[in-house]
């Protein structure tokens, strides 16, 4: 009923049956263990980023997640530490021992990431930006690949595509919700795409419920359903205090709400068959 | 951050803070027991629903699902026993004690599916039918509510309003998925309503994930995914021979299929303090 | 490229391939001259309507369209003068000489509302309501039927069928916008909808952009792109003091803004051949 | 009722409440004469594109589309003659006089973008691609700027703010449809974006009824309306030979259908005071 597309020749599910595994440092996305990444949406400084990162992984978050370079609506808001932005996550991640996440917006960015980070997030806006994808692509660096925010699942996949035909396949696809008509939440996630991502794809796939819902009472529950549904990850923002954070403060969570969280979905993982 | 909406006067939480439960039959829906209604789409014959009627209770669901009077985009499609159906229906009640949920489509129906049935659903396609629901708000038969395939939730809870003002409170609102620009699913189930819904409303909230996704073998992992995000019941559609059903073959399940399913559902309820 | 549509057996083009004239009273809708239906969205008293019609009439607008019955997403707000709204119409009818076309909501409705009325509107939120369809369908009045709000057309197409199936193919289509992501406007207007409908079938088709918009000072540049692109017909809400309105204020125009639409819109249609 | 957006500093309507006149070449973007930019989708070779040009200049088109680096869904899609195709454009403007619009798809083909072309087209993908936007703003060439598939009117106009926040004020918007669940078309084109565009910035706004629909026999008639509704200009896609077109084909005129659209044009200018 579900057909294969045609032309996924690199990502697509019969070209590797068994799934993938993208290795992030040490930490391995597709397996058994769900993966938590975490951390603020934008790095602001030292002590809020080494606070955060602790807090995260003392409940149990491997991989340590923080915005260098933003993308923002308006030119005149808050865009980032940028460069320095990834000094201070590297310095975290030699203090944490955490591997890092970031984002590049642009091809100029690369070097930079690549000299700072473990993984590289393409981010949703630049999911068919396609010349950055080629780029990610010539790169031996795992990418993180975060759906458009109305990209079908075949357009998400030929993206996915892309930078593997650069010769680069650890890329972990990440849904992080649709636009649609409703408002109340920021964006409808779509849980129903990880199933059918994995079936059509060899590739880990992970879920932003922060991004996903842009409220953050919401996200412990839609982690729960993430997990749930067979997501190899998360990527949830925390913020030591969302009301004073420079970005994305209304889905950030507190580090004593994320801990509860994982705590929370320790069993939900063992109900079926997986761990955190 | 999420306001109460104004004028939800009847079915708004803070009307009935500690959440209401609806009972069907001698079954309750709104506590600590996950419900599990299912059935096949259309009732087609009295052979067929007696398998289906007693599969799906050996398995544990304890309402059975059935239409008889079937809302199709095309007219020449097959539109239900009507009320042969809702015969066909009381009998198996009586055989197997599971009370009984249809559609009516119509005012006119309302007699004879109140004569038959232990709850009565309103459909997507009617949600905004307006003198339906002020009929049905009259009537002391509890009321299965789905979401209209564009409502937002706004529009949904005052749906909800519309029969409550009736007088009839006993009112179980569903989730069914939302229209949206993504072909691969039928719907995009929309997981983040339901604790949206529970927190804005007492009523109880179910999740159907055979509409809301279309696709039979998606239907077991959204619900794992619907229990893990709170929902207080399920809506499934089961037949025995998918391939020669009078409508929704896709999406249903066959009974060993929904066994299956809800045995892997019983320890994810339980991962979250609940049980099915 | 775009294929006609299965099973459209009555309404599809093939059938009726000059298309087909559906006379209002002594109004042709679907001939050379674009018909202007406009008036009030609720009936409010006798006054307002008088002094709506005989400016509408004025302005060369020929059929005269005004609420009665009215849905309403709040069980709370003003609902229609229903019955009495309906007497309102006749006895303006009488003096102006305009004929009526208002909406119906059930099928209860149906008797009054052919009493009182030359054409009966089938509004978005019952597009699918299929025994409201079908009951239409067995009358001999001229049928308004408006695209639901997340209907495809195909889906609208079939409403279409729905009622000429009963036997009554006097139906003339209305696209009033669709469900976006887009929020300052009310709905989306889609007026590539105009010539795929009159493509697939022989209808006439009539865009509303009052309820497109949802916005009065957006009516008039919405509605000459309506002629422009070819529709049959307007559907245009007016009235004499738009803040006081009981309904759809915002969207409606004042009586000298409509004389100047009308104005503008001749010289539109004329340039495309057809006249107003 | 509409309220103006704060933080649009320069692009606002107040900045500027005349209007904005863009430049590209000889050629004036909103004012009274709506400016015709016509060509294929891709540059394919010296041949298509003479013969092409020649057409649509002599049809009355003013500025000569064409696309060197073009983005596509699948990595196995023809991607465009890239370099060779701006040279090609810059000999074809030699020939004709016609200046030249084509797109840029990342920082990196800006230089050579600028040393051939009259206008840089930022495509619907990029539309978010605020690093691309930041560089562009840097230039002094004139900027078409499309909507992004699923952006709002607000987001479309912070993505100009970005540009000319550089510095680079000669911006034109481009409307091209929208993305919804209707499969028909290849997007919903939404001409109500026209006007509200024009109230809430200085800015000229252009409609591509090629894209916005994805059907070549529906852009004489969606170019009627969007002229109807005020745009100050069209962006349309014409190849001698569709079925043969390397990309587009479908939603690609003949240049006898472009030409015998041009003459349905004159009219409907006139009618709304502007020419054509």
């Amino acid at each position: 009923m579900l057909k294969s597309i045609p032309d996924l020749r690199l990502v697509g599910r019969d070209r590797k049956p068994e799934g993938s595994i993208v290795r992030v440092g040490d930490v391995a996305v597709g397996g058994r263990r769900v993966v938590m990444m975490a951390g603020p949406c934008s790095v602001e400084n030292v002590d809020q980023l080494r606070a955060v990162a602790w807090a995260i992984k003392s409940a149990g978050a491997t991989i340590l997640r923080g915005g260098a370079f933003k993308p923002r609506t308006s030119p005149y808001s808050f865009r980032g530490l940028r460069e320095e932005g990834l000094h201070l996550l590297a310095d975290i991640r030699r203090e944490t021992g955490l591997p890092i996440v970031t984002e590049a917006m642009d091809t100029r960015h690369l070097e930079a990431v690549c000299a700072h980070a473990d993984m590289i997030q393409i981010g949703s806006r630049n999911m068919q930006n396609y010349t950055l994808l080629e780029e990610v692509g010539r790169l031996r660096l795992p990418v993180l690949l975060k759906r458009g925010l109305s990209a079908t699942i075949e357009e998400f996949l030929f993206a996915a595509e892309y930078v593997a035909s650069g010769g680069n396949d650890q890329i972990v696809l990440c849904e992080r919700g649709i636009r649609t008509f409703e408002t109340i939440t920021r964006n409808t996630l779509d849980l129903s795409a990880v199933p059918i991502l994995k079936k059509l794809s060899h590739l880990p796939v992970i879920v932003d419920p922060s991004h996903g819902t842009g409220i953050w009472w919401l996200v412990p529950l839609l982690a729960r359903a993430a997990v749930a549904v067979g997501a190899d990850g998360l990527l949830v923002e925390v913020h030591a205090d969302p009301d004073k954070a420079l970005s994305d403060g209304n889905q950030s969570l507190r580090p004593d709400k994320f801990a509860a969280m994982m705590s929370e979905l320790k069993p939900v993982a063992q109900a079926i068959g997986r761990e955190i």
